[in-house]
């Protein structure tokens, strides 16, 4: 089994009226400090695949397909082999 | 000037709807490999302090006072020191 971790952010262009809710928040709190703030998301895909380079093939298409918006957003992910309790069928 | 990269995730044994829907999606569109989804929060942070250890506690604070709620979530974050085009004042 396979964990995928995708980190989907807005592009750099893109205006952000979350994250400049969070930094207006922020600042309403007392963090003076804190000048900018970016919202995205972050998703843990648990999945089956014959090796590593097919569980990123899958992720990355999935990205493509569904995660994240290319045209407003970019996105990355890292794909890990977890040890499985049980074994495979 | 510091970047804080925050992750926020629910909990393991918190229900996480949003996770699902994604997952029924991915089936729907034919990603068989996939068994299991859940959904958080990526921030990133900009921030001014004084030196890391004083922008990691500013960023703890953060997600303990509004980033992150302690009841069903988890929170980690990295805080890495941006080189600054701008000198200090």
């Amino acid at each position: 089994m396979y964990l995928a971790r995708v980190y989907v952010t807005l592009k750099p262009a893109v205006n952000d009226p979350q994250g400049n809710t969070v930094l207006s928040a922020l600042k309403l709190l007392g963090f003076a400090g804190v000048i900018g703030v970016r919202v995205g998301k972050y998703l843990e895909l648990s999945l089956e695949a014959a090796d590593k380079a097919a569980a990123e093939a899958q992720v990355a298409e999935a990205c493509k397909r569904l995660l994240a918006n290319p045209v407003i957003e970019d996105y990355r992910f890292q794909v890990e082999e977890l040890a499985s309790a049980t074994a495979k069928p």
